[in-house]
């Protein structure tokens, strides 16, 4: 297959996020980054798209001139990837889908639910695609822990546990740390570490075990003077079909750096993983030894064995997590067929309404919020 | 020290924690089981004692003949050890205290508040000493962590997780699963999940934290059809200094057989310990590379020496950390001086009052209970 | 079983390993320690037998008086526990079988070949029996995989591994480290780590794969100036049916403190254990997830269970491997019948040949040294 | 910087290493893939061209064209990947070097001595650069060590350990298995494990500790009847400071993928790490906690940093690992300086000497084999 055609907005320089997109979309050869507005302050962005050797003509000040000059070249984009703060999300998805140009999207969705809502209409009138990046689906170990718990290999699901512990605003940040600035800022972020990494967490947890929660409860906390995001949440999640889950996010959780671990206990057997040693699953029946399922091994099932590029044994990582949903994207743009893995603007508004009922339900001391 | 004289309630034949506390009793040499009312039947007690070489006229039917008789012998027992099912646990005790008997229990300490509140009365005005054999207390590396929060190496506590994690009631045990049995009634235990093991990760939390908690709010839920206790609880607990704590206690966590964890973060740095591997505890100050401390190695705290017995690398286990119990216990009672480790009468009815808030927090949609 | 009675030789004040075998002996209730000549030194020894609580008339300052005084006593000890430098045992182990009476010998045998090979015609003459307590051979885990391989899991055993590696020799040892002193005097020793630990090593590879080795190449090094003992040592087993064998023998491999492994690969599967973490053992089949199988847990086998105080997942350790040892030998003096897991001096003599045979083949240059 | 250009010989449809190399030089955009002969097989390599998007006109069935052609192209490559079995290796690089076209080969750079001793003496003379992809040294925490042990972190180095372990070969493999079948063939392979495995493990010894071995002793064995290559080696290297190292290379090793794993002990500190979760880096001083430094934590050093693509806590992998490799090699071609970390012609003929003196020495009963 060519490589299809790939702008970017944000990601210039001194971002972070941006470069591991840009290197994610490299990985399989699926794209070509040809265009991009890297930055709202256009000297930057022309800058940035120089160091990136973007075409001079295909880089923008601007994001709407950028959809609209895109949507008319014949050689235009055939997606974008968005990779600014939170709150830009929405209005430069829209601005791409109204040209029917697809959309690879940073998570979360928007920072505000009214934001995803009005993203969901136009996505659903666009001919484009929306692919949200919750990045930890793309592993192989998780597509596995999907498959086995779809079919049966637990038994009925009963608890299911999403922790992402990390420890960088344990203290107040640096004032120049570019990264922790917008977070901080609940306009901009839309939430602390609820929206930064609480909704990865339940994203995973309802990713592989393919239920969708119906209520939770949630208690938000802050532990650093003059901080007006959370750092630390606590949510307890039901499901319909009697499951109940937990996801602790915290991001004062000194000696933790991304350590995003999920756990599934049913009636009949349990699956762990950690994302820090990505490349094994745990699997215990009851009453038998733990067996250790690694990606590429005897054991790996075909849901992995898709996602995975070398041996057993030669660790893949985040990135190529992160690029499989690169591929994914372009599988689909190029068949039109869509894939039962990548996920869309429904599961973008699923977890925006997370962070909402969570906020909501910690600020009336942990109230149980309807979910459907 | 010559060791001393030990009776003992319960533990006979096909019972399990007997066996447990003869071990802890007897590997440091501390005391000599010279007595007992090995069961509540009669000719199990006989024959259980004569397979423990227990002198046939020291061999009860009954703890009130032998708290009787064993109180007016010159050669009389110093202390007894309380083995039985939990809802016994209480006058047991009582008529040995009331005879200046030093007692030494099993957790919880009884089975209902009102058995608590008895006895800690009781207590209060024996010449014998009360002790509550919360066993994870021993181990040298949970010494270690609560003399490091105390000398302050975390800075202040903002978070203290305990779990305990087991699988052995992930389906309904069989028939003739003696253990099984009475834990499974909520008479005879006074709960399940919460009481058998929950006590046991809320000691060890506030054990190590040194504070107690102030209020709590729980969750405690049964899987298993035709179960009348929890076998899954979800605990958070306020303290008055801010910190938040967490117990999660499970017997149906498939894969777990008795993971008891321990983390505590504060906002200088961190400690985590898991009782299957407890011989290393991990430290984390932010920024620096995390450290294994090892029960024996060079950064091993005079706490953790004081009960250890055996070179680093060579690993203490469970025996280890209960007769470090014992040998505190027998410590206090030949020199009348209390040891700050041992956990008394006090402590036996914080865990009682914590069971009792849990199951009223949870029959009442989680409110948050008072615990002062 | 009524307790039998136990004598000591060495392990005084100031001691480490005699300390270790009264645990031993105790934990299990099948020993009580009645007499002893704890030190070379008469006063020490009257001392160390006060603190012990040993009767006046049964503390002898002379290991010679002590055999010919217990073997005429009505109540004399059924067996002498030998824990002097190595030595000594010899001489020790010779006057007490000559009396009838059995003995428990710390490893190795004795530190010359001469001194093996005279006690092998001692104790085969004598009524005693001789017990060596080469102690992880009381693993669980380690029953477990000899059962294991004894049964076939693994096909035919190609390659087995046995690393010790310690540190606390990397520096030359402080002047008053009693522990040190007479380890790096080959008289005393007989050897440096090829002795001390690496007979461990030798010995748990041959009991574990039911084979002794037939030739062996070896090479001894040592770090420190000025050390006349050995503190590295590497040697290549062969035997007969075709597997090799590898031994690593370190006192100077910082970072570790009783790092003991094991690993055995078999043409169809493997083993892989850990002294540090005994609980767990490793087994994988070629093809298949590698399960983790328990002390305890559904995996575990006859033979290990044999050997299990205490449920799954609460962990045994050291000492309780070092007092099966003892509850073996118990049983073997009371009932006469000898157990399959026992060693005795054939093992000795297997033991000090390696030793002597490993300085031989260093000495020239690795050379192939016949062990049959 | 703008992409090099780069060619590619090998790697077509079915071979393995072909594909890591393209996504490696694709990851960090400093290569573009412009030209290949894919195979010695002309329909198959014009049909991996076309799959890979390589235009027709540079797509070619022999190297010898493909040499010629592309050093008169205006825009001819500015390197090749060279990924064929090992006999090949050399006669392609020596066509290209010819040529002035740079190299980047895969290991072992030749499959004979005279062969690598050929290619050294055409790479001098050569304007191409010549680079060798080891690519464990790619790593960023063998950065970390490289550096620690540079600036004496460990003191002297006294052992290392490079243990290179994979089960793939444990039995005869499928008819059909490509990858096994030249391997199996000591004339394209060159030799059976100490070449596939042993001499990364080699490599990676001398990479971190900054030494060259000047002698070996080795003994390499085969385990599956009618195999022609060794399957199992096991070398002893002197360094002339008095370092020991020891290599161990294995096929037959069940339970191990690519268990590469790498310590170093020194006089007063040691380092321990694993291939297979390789963003973690052991160390230890004499006397202290160990740590374990983390890609991107705290401890990280400047080596590690300049080598890493995103934060700690998300795993970077083999590919990253091997992408570095290309992205300096980028660099020196682009700027004509040499680079600290490449590897280029020498070490090439290193291992090659080494996999040489391990099959005479090991014919020779492990006699020792001077390297100087």
């Amino acid at each position: 297959m060519a490589p299809l055609k790939l702008g970017m907005v944000g990601g210039g320089q001194g971002a972070f996020i941006g470069g591991v997109h840009r290197m994610a979309a490299r990985l399989d050869g699926c794209f070509d980054l040809v265009a991009g507005a890297f930055s709202s302050d256009p000297d930057r962005a022309h800058a940035s798209a120089a160091e990136l050797g973007i075409a001079a003509d295909r880089s923008y000040g601007d994001f709407n001139e950028m959809a609209k000059a895109e949507a008319v070249r014949s050689d235009g984009i055939d997606a974008v990837s968005i990779v600014t703060p939170n709150h830009l999300h929405g209005p430069i998805a829209e601005a791409f889908l109204a040209q029917g140009i697809s959309v690879i999207c940073d998570k979360p969705m928007t920072a505000t639910l009214a934001q995803a809502e009005s993203l969901l209409s136009v996505a659903q009138s666009s001919k484009g695609h929306f692919f949200l990046t919750h990045n930890y689906t793309g592993y192989p170990m998780i597509r596995q822990a999907r498959q086995m718990v779809a079919e049966g290999a637990l038994g009925e699901v009963r608890i299911v546990e999403a922790n992402y512990l990390q420890d960088w605003l344990s203290v107040a940040p640096a004032e120049d740390n570019k990264q922790a600035k917008w977070r901080m800022d609940p306009v901009l972020s839309g939430g602390g570490a609820i929206g930064d990494i609480g909704t990865h967490a339940y994203n995973l947890a309802c990713f592989v075990i393919g239920q969708r929660a119906t209520s939770l409860s949630a208690t938000l906390r802050s532990h650093v003077a003059g901080r007006s995001v959370d750092d630390d949440a606590r949510v307890t999640l039901r499901f319909d079909a009697g499951a109940q889950g937990h996801i602790w996010a915290s991001q004062v959780a000194i000696g933790n750096e991304n350590n995003l671990t999920l756990a599934i206990y049913g009636s009949e057997g349990s699956l762990r993983w950690a994302q820090e040693n990505p490349n094994v699953l745990w699997f215990s029946k009851l009453g038998q030894a733990p067996q250790m399922i690694t990606r590429g091994g005897g054991a790996a099932c075909p849901a992995a064995a898709a996602v995975t590029r070398i041996p057993a044994g030669h660790p893949e990582g985040y990135l190529e997590a992160f690029a499989t949903l690169y591929r994914e994207a372009a599988d689909v743009i190029a068949s039109q067929n869509l894939d039962g893995a990548t996920l869309g603007v429904q599961e973008g508004l699923d977890g925006v309404r997370f962070v909402d009922a969570c906020q909501r339900s910690s600020r009336d001391e942990a109230y149980w919020i309807d979910l459907r």
